[in-house]
C-alpha cells in the first residue's frame, strides 16, 4: 500500500501500435497467438484479444485455464507499459485469477483496468470475456513492481 | 467454475432491513460496530457502511486491515443473502484482498457485486472506499460455498 | 518480485517478549484478545496463538472467518517485525485466505513462515489450525511492502 | 469450505504413468513442453517438471510469468487426478500466484501438495523451484472444483 498513487494517468506514454510492436519484440518466441494483441489502450484501461486456436483448449473443448491468465498477464503487462513507458523489467509480483464460467473458443477479450497506480506497484483488475461482457469468464488481481 | 451459473438475480429475496436483522441475530457478539449496516440492496449489487471508531485502528492512525476484510466479508456474507435467503451455513471459501491506499478514518463504504451466482458457490468482487469511489482503498474477491 | 532477497534471517531483531509489547502499545485498543499472542520467534518462523471465546463465532458455532484473518495479519505482522526490527509503518499490501475446514472454538494457531525478504516487501506463508497442525483451517499468502 | 476431508487420500488412483499418459491425450496440441513431466506421484504430493525453452523466457532472460502459471496448473491437475481418478472435468476455480524470485531458464520443478480434498472441491499448496527447494520462486495457492 505504501503512500497513495494516482488513480490514472491523464495521458498515455505508449499507444496501441506501439504496445503492439513492444509486446512482438518482447516476445519473439511467441508465435501461437497466445499473447493477443491490444485493440484499446487509454488512460486506465487497456483491452487485448486473442482468437483461440486448437492449442489453446482443455478437455471439454474450452480455453484452458492457462491461455486465460497468459492474456492476463499480458493485458496487465500492456496496461502497465501504456502508463510508465517502454520498461521491460515491470514485474508481476502476483496474479490471482477466479475462473467464473466455461471460456468458450473465438474470441477471447480482456479488459484491464487500473486499480492503483504508485511509484513502486501497479494494481489493475482484469475481466475476461467472450459474447457477453456483463458474464466473465474470469476475473483476476494482478500487482506489478515497477524497477 | 463448473456449469455457469445466472450474473445477477432479477429480484432480491432480502431487502435492507431483513439483512439487517439477520446480521444482528447472526453475530449478538457484533457490539463494536464492527460489521457495519447495510444501505443499498438491489439485484447484483449490496452496499454496507462502517463509521470507524478508535478501536479500527492500526498504527498511523488508519484504519486496521482486519477492519477492512472484516467489512468485506460481511458485505460479500449480505449480498450471497440478499440473492439466496436467511441460510446462515453458506460459508467463505476465500477471501482474496488487495491494500490499495491508506484507509482514512471516518465512514467507510463497501460495495459488493455479483461476478457469478451458481447452485454450489458465489463469488463476489468487492470495492472499498472512503471519500471518493474512484480512488478504492481496497479490492477483494471473495468466493461463497453454498450448503 | 524484482532482485531476490534471502529466504530467512540468520537472527532476529524482536524476540517474544518485545513481539508481544510492540503489539500491545500498537494496538492499545485491542482488548478483545483478537490479536492473539506470539509465543515462538525464530529464523523465518513465528507462532502465535488465540484462545477463542464468543465474540469470534459466526452461526454454526465455529471462528469467525474475520477472526482467523485478524490473526493471519497480526501473525504475519509479527513475522515482519521479528525479522526487520520494531519498524510500524510495514503495510500488508495483499492478504489471500483460503478457507479449509470449520474452525472449531477454543486454541487457534496460527504459523507464519517466511516465504521471500526483500528489500521492498515480505512474502509469507500462513497456516492456521486448531487440534492437528496436519489438518490446517486455513492457508493464507500475505505480502508486506517496507516503509 | 462446507464440511471437512481428509488432508490426503491412503492410496492413489493414478500413478506417474498413468498420469502422463492422461495428460499427453488431454492436451494433444501441447508440443512444446509447456505442460511439463510427471516425476513423483504419492498420497499427498505429485512433483512435475518442465525442462525450459527459448519460448519459455521473459525479457530479462528469465521464464515467464505464464509458463510458470501453466506449470502451476498442469501440476494442481495431477495432484487432483491421482487421487480421485482420471476425471477430466474437474476444472480450476481459483488459482493465486506469488511470484518471489526471478526464474532462472533449465529445469523447473513444481510440488503440488493437499492442503484439503472434499467432496466437491480440492485445495492445493504449489512451490515452484529451480536450484534450491528452500528458495522457492514462486509459491501458489489452487482450488479445483470436482463434476
Amino acid at each position: 500500500m505504501a503512500d497513495s498513487g494516482p488513480a490514472s494517468a491523464d495521458y498515455l506514454k505508449m499507444d496501441v501500435a506501439a504496445l503492439n510492436a513492444f509486446l512482438r519484440d518482447a516476445f519473439p518466441h511467441s508465435t501461437d497467438g497466445t499473447r493477443g494483441t491490444v485493440v484499446i489502450a487509454e488512460p486506465g484501461h487497456v483491452r487485448m484479444q486473442l482468437q483461440s486456436n486448437d492449442g489453446h483448449l482443455r478437455p471439454g473443448g474450452i480455453v484452458s485455464g492457462p491461455t486465460q491468465m497468459a492474456l492476463t498477464d499480458s493485458a496487465a503487462y500492456a496496461l502497465v507499459l501504456s502508463h510508465i513507458g517502454p520498461v521491460a523489467m515491470a514485474v508481476t509480483s502476483s496474479l490471482n485469477y477466479q475462473f467464473l464460467r466455461p471460456c468458450r473458443p473465438g474470441l477471447v477479450t480482456a479488459d484491464a483496468r487500473l486499480l492503483r497506480l504508485g511509484r513502486r506497484s501497479v494494481v489493475a483488475d482484469l475481466r475476461l470475456w467472450t459474447e457477453d461482457e456483463m458474464r466473465p469468464v474470469g476475473q483476476a488481481s494482478v500487482t506489478y513492481m515497477l524497477p
